[in-house]
């Protein structure tokens, strides 16, 4: 049997190559090869498949995602229907995403951008942010991530909320559910913080009737998938002083071109999508123990259910 | 009896002044008054209170600071001796300092000054920080701020350790303490959180052997006091490489004027000495405890040593 990885990008390729076969020593490890000799690749490990590719594998028995999202699985017309999908959950991506939040958070918190260009001015000057218990911070998506950051964040104390699909219970915050929950989850949220998966129902879901259901000078922290938000819609609240700033991980097209309007936007901070990076090592790891998981016959972790497409 | 505010800040004494009168309300409440009619006086709560206004009171009990350091009092060469010094010691003072030390602490950790200059070339490239747990945050001072933002630092993993004064027990970290402890420290740090009360001992204690005791391109966190700094020694060491950055919320001057060349340097964040700003109305809450404490016989909470000025 063999594992195939496949990738567009070459230098994670020889990253990957490395964690997988320090990880998976007796097994025939293969980087972006085939389709000769396809006949006995049994699992696939994935970032952005060629479409079609996956396909085109006879003898495939799961298919595991990179990264904490599957939309790039999902973005193949040709996707075998009946392979299962995994997608990674392991501590390192948790972590390092909470890192994210909460710096964030607390960035436009203590609303160090402005004390940034008071500085630039040369000028002393005491702002008075609230405190954080007055602070509304509203997190969309409670899955392993968004629930993280969650209790990250309550402990400095912060006022929480979370959108989600469904009704649910959690101990840190109202939580609003549904289309119908959406506008008053953003009217009572000052820092919004984009945690997403990103499906058919949540594309697009960061646009203008969003951006005018939050209070006057919000902001927005998208760590999840530049596919959630509206961009131009986005722009035009920033224009108009709807939203006071935006702090943004992932893009519709990656990498952001050079000429992309965000990379010159003063009220927009942009991070070439590493609120979570995948760790090759910690990764290979977490594959390994689904594969023997899936060879004992027990439940894979993180399966995905392919209707929701999460 | 009386309670006089001592402040040369106008906007802060009319803050107080609100703050103090409702904590208070059946007592009289002064405002940078007197020296006429200072005899009923028995508690001075101050802030850079003018030399020699403090031994003018003649029947004064206590001196309570309105910060967390007391070094402004001390200042005073006519304090006088017998009179019990209290810095403030609040939740909101505490946390409020939490949130800058994690926020400046995780915004070098992520290298996100570089990713800020990347952005600016619209470029978009990966950096590859260590994870936390090879991340080595050294903390200097183990008070009450110092132990808080320990704690909280430890929850993302960090590699800590601390220096203090005395030996002691920390269960999130190794101690380094002494003069003797402080190279040792240094050359394991790679973040270096300053967190100390300014005292004969502690002054210019961040300077140029410091600097070289650090490893390349290790960075300096000031969030006690400006006095602690040797601030040519920090901008020769930004300048050879030594250090790679600075975040500066303290200032030996303070407010920083125009033209100091901490504003324009671009390894130097400057914040206006607001990692833990005092808000009166909290202030005043634990400064009343304080007083009913005092009056029924108990111990002050924040007693100063006057030997060590802290």
């Amino acid at each position: 049997m063999a594992i195939l990885f496949l990738t567009p990008s070459v230098n994670s390729a020889a990253r990957w190559a490395d964690g997988l076969r320090k990880e998976f020593e007796d097994e025939d490890i293969r980087i972006n090869s085939g389709p000769e000799g396809d006949a006995d690749v049994e699992f696939a490990v994935v970032w952005k498949p060629p479409p079609g590719r996956l396909a085109a594998l006879p003898n495939l028995k799961v298919i595991f995602s990179i990264g904490a999202g599957v939309d790039h699985v999902f973005a193949d017309p040709d996707l075998p229907k009946d392979v299962p999908i995994v997608r990674l959950i392991n501590e390192t991506l948790t972590t390092q995403m909470t890192e994210y939040v909460v710096m964030n958070v607390l960035w436009h918190h203590r609303e160090m951008d402005d004390y940034a260009i008071l500085a630039a001015a040369e000028t002393w000057r005491h702002l008075h942010p609230p405190r954080t218990p007055d602070r509304r911070v509203g997190i969309m998506g409670l899955g392993v991530l968004g629930s993280a950051a969650g209790d990250a964040l309550a402990r400095f104390g912060f006022s929480l909320a979370a959108w989600t699909r469904e009704p649910r219970d959690w101990p840190l915050g109202e939580v609003f559910s549904g289309p119908e929950g959406l506008a008053p989850f953003l009217g009572r949220t000052d820092i919004l913080v984009c945690q997403l998966p990103l499906t058919p129902e949540t594309t697009g879901i960061l646009n203008a009737r969003s951006f005018a259901a939050l209070p006057q000078g919000a902001v927005l922290i998208n760590a999840a998938r530049g596919g959630h938000l509206v961009e131009s819609d986005l722009l035009e609240a920033l224009k108009t002083g709807r939203l006071k700033g935006a702090t943004l991980d992932v893009f519709a097209d990656e990498p952001l071109a050079p000429g992309h309007p965000f990379w010159s936007c003063p009220k927009v901070r942009v991070t070439p999508h590493i609120a979570s990076l995948t760790y090759p090592d910690a990764a290979a790891r977490t594959i390994a123990r689904n594969i023997a998981r899936f060879r004992a016959g027990e439940p894979l972790i993180g399966l995905v259910d392919s209707a929701r497409e999460y």
